[in-house]
């Protein structure tokens, strides 16, 4: 570096000097090394020390917000991001079953670490030249291994609500009824919430979406679409979409999705499924009769994020003709050159975008296919394993496809079911558990979510003993 | 850990045994540390040597993108890892001057590392306690400052193209005007594409954003609207909002705010201000002025992402009227418990977010105030030397308020300037330098972008004397 550039660079702060606020390009910089190496410190400390905490921990004290006139030293920033670290939630927890959140995967870590220090922008091939090419490859290696076919590809989206919409989106561009007060998308009424947000943004009338009530288990019929379909063109509405959900956020239910493709073919419509949570499972051979039919889909959201503990962001929209995700989206970059395939900025709704696709690699170059069967069987036979040990008569589990359980009371006991979740979580929250409190149709649920690996059998056995005693309590 | 737990996550990899998939809750994670030391000094180097590379690199080999059937062991991750990151963008050379890309701030990637590890979800505040109430306050801090009042507050969003969606959305829904197909939303030709696809994705129809011409400076004239708003009445349409930009893609020209926010005051629109890449300026006293008007919009989009340098994705939207952008996409979340404020994943488009709050406040604290404003200051004084190095008369620079600087021929060399620019331009790339080839309204330029700390005094001498030198050399 030059002297008047190290010099700016230095100045910037003045009570740590060998810290500069950029690494410049001329040699390696020893302030961005002892800042990562303590970094590295406080966080596998922080990991580490998990179980000894609760998986939510007590409100603590307020960090301060606004910059000071001149800006902290090493020691101060530090002091507060221990503050924030010890008010944060801790995914790692034998515990922590409440959601859909494990733990980050320890080279997803590493590589957002890189991702953030190379700095690549996707918009354009210019601004990330391999790191486009390889989101370009690997989202189709993602949609060819799901089944969607030679023309399929993807685009990673910073979350699955941001896929849900793109995929409506092309749907609608589709159909041909961009801007139609008319077109309708039809769902199941356990559908993910993210879909009324899509249906909010997109402009359509306050009935665009239809949440058609489903079977006990929560899935969507065929019958049910069937005749809902017949009913909006009676009344000259425009249905374009079936939106089916692999995995939905209560129970974790599987939609029948090869009866609903042969509908949606026949009826001429679009079918997104939104595997957010249970697509992952088309990946490997052992697991892909889960989600059975995914592959006759037209745009499929894949989030890595959720079982497999790609760090957050990492969702994938996945589309059977990767050229209508272009189509939608593309509006031109004139002030881009241009790249050796569709720039990345044109095939979505974001522009410039972080290299998320970096971490999602290189978690699935570190586990392979056979670490990712596993890491799904793990969360699979823990799922089961709680359901065997949950055995009061008093309880009744509700029937899930994938690694979520939701535990209800027996409907008799039905006047006593809010009461009994509500002591029965807090009981739990005493012993080092924390699940979630969902309500499903009205009635009270209690939800475990078996994705953390941290959790082992002798936890769940912990887990069922107090649910069990609890329910056996009320009679 | 358990044996059993410890056993699952060692089994899924062979080779490494000594590195976890996870890293465990009742220990520090030595494969976790390791791991992390080994990436940081890999990221260390790399930025170390950019100077001795291309600021774009050559094409690289592609990386294998499917998975083994077994995962691989840390050579060959890491051996994968080089090949990505010597076919990757270098913000951090000196001649790295093409787009808004600077390079990254060395606490923010230390936040990003930390935030991964955390894994987090914005989305509600049991899965993010400390995190969640971070991200309000600091959005709140940030729209008081900006000068929006004291009800304003806001939300990040993973990109500017999010932001300014949210914002439109918010304003169609306070206009009355979701789903109506009669809704306008007027701005400048210079306007980001990211408008184009908001529109296209709202459901607007094909002319539901209006383009107005500008001044030769590229800046939206209060006139032009006023006629507009005239002429779309007549027929009927329902112009709801303006965006004023703050700081355009080519030119990083300033529309004249105060006057649009005067005229929106009294014809009852929102004024949205793209402030993707000047609204910083509105954090700091001494550079207030560029963006003076500001404090009177409705919503506003900052991108600490651009000129400050943190790492993507960082952008946050801004509201006079926080409740507005509540009211506009909440849907409910009947499976999470309240929090002691509106929940994350209700204030936006997106649900499930990684902490992205994170790397902009350690930024902020370790900046300081004199941080920011040295940043920009610095980032505006090198525009303005490159300004005044480009003496060539055959040169004509294109107006600016910003740190971007536009190069093109004089009007009567029009016939010279396609083939002088990218000439021009190949030459730069031989000597290290990289710059854009943005066509304006037709007309061929040369854009740099002084975002880059580390482009020093001599680089803008020897950038400038190339340009001139090839300009000279037309007549």
């Amino acid at each position: 570096m030059t002297d008047r550039a190290a010099g700016l660079a230095q100045s910037l702060h003045r009570t740590e000097p060998q810290l500069n606020c950029f690494a410049g390009p001329f040699a390696p910089d020893p302030g961005l090394e002892a800042l990562l190496e303590r970094s590295t410190a406080l966080l596998v400390e922080w990991l580490g020390e998990s179980a000894a905490h609760a998986p939510r921990p007590a409100l603590t004290l307020e960090a301060t917000v606004a910059p000071a006139a001149h800006g902290l030293d090493l020691e101060e920033l530090f002091s507060g991001l221990r503050g924030v670290m010890a008010g944060a939630y801790r995914p790692n927890h034998p515990g922590a079953l409440a959601h859909l959140d494990p733990p980050a995967l320890s080279v997803s870590i590493a590589a957002d670490m890189i991702a953030a220090g190379l700095n690549n922008n996707l918009l354009a091939q210019e601004l990330s030249p391999s790191l486009s090419r390889l989101e370009r490859r690997l989202c189709h290696w993602l949609s060819t291994r799901v089944g969607l076919g030679a023309n399929s590809g993807g685009v990673p989206a910073s979350g699955g609500s941001l896929s849900n919409l793109m995929a409506l989106v092309c749907a609608r561009k589709a159909a041909g009824l961009a801007a139609d007060p008319r077109a309708v998308v039809l769902t199941g009424s356990a559908a993910h919430v993210s879909l009324s947000k899509a249906a909010a943004v997109m402009g359509l009338p306050p009935d665009g979406l239809r949440a058609l009530p489903t079977d006990a288990n929560g899935r969507l019929q065929p019958e049910a679409v069937a005749s809902a379909l017949t009913q909006l063109r009676l009344e000259g509405r425009k249905p374009f979409a079936v939106v089916a959900v692999a995995g939905t956020t209560v129970q974790g239910t599987v939609d029948p999705l090869k009866a609903l493709a042969e509908l949606c073919r026949r009826e001429q419509l679009w079918l997104h499924v939104d595997g957010a949570i249970g697509a992952v499972c088309a990946l490997v051979e052992s697991e892909r009769w889960r989600v059975d039919g995914i592959e006759q889909a037209d745009s499929v959201t894949l989030n890595p994020q959720k079982v497999l503990g790609v760090s957050k962001p990492s969702s994938v929209l996945l589309m059977r003709q990767l050229e209508l995700l272009h189509s939608s989206f593309a509006t031109g970059l004139p002030y881009m050159e241009s790249g050796d395939g569709p720039q990345g900025g044109e095939l979505g709704l974001q522009g410039t975008r972080a290299a998320e696709v970096l971490k999602l690699w290189l978690s699935l170059q570190h586990l392979g296919l056979d670490g990712v069967e596993r890491l799904l069987a793990g969360a699979f036979q823990r799922a089961e394993r709680l359901r065997s040990l949950l055995r009061a008569p008093q309880l009744q589990l509700l029937g899930g496809d994938l690694h979520l359980v939701a535990i209800g009371l027996q409907p008799h006991l039905a006047e006593h079911a809010s009461a009994w979740r509500d002591h029965t979580h807090a009981e739990l929250q005493q012993q080092g558990f924390w699940l979630s409190r969902p309500d499903l149709n009205g009635r009270p649920l209690l939800k475990a979510v078996l994705g953390n690996p941290c959790t082992s059998d002798h936890h769940l056995e912990q887990l069922a003993a107090i649910i069990n005693r609890s329910a056996r309590e009320l009679s």
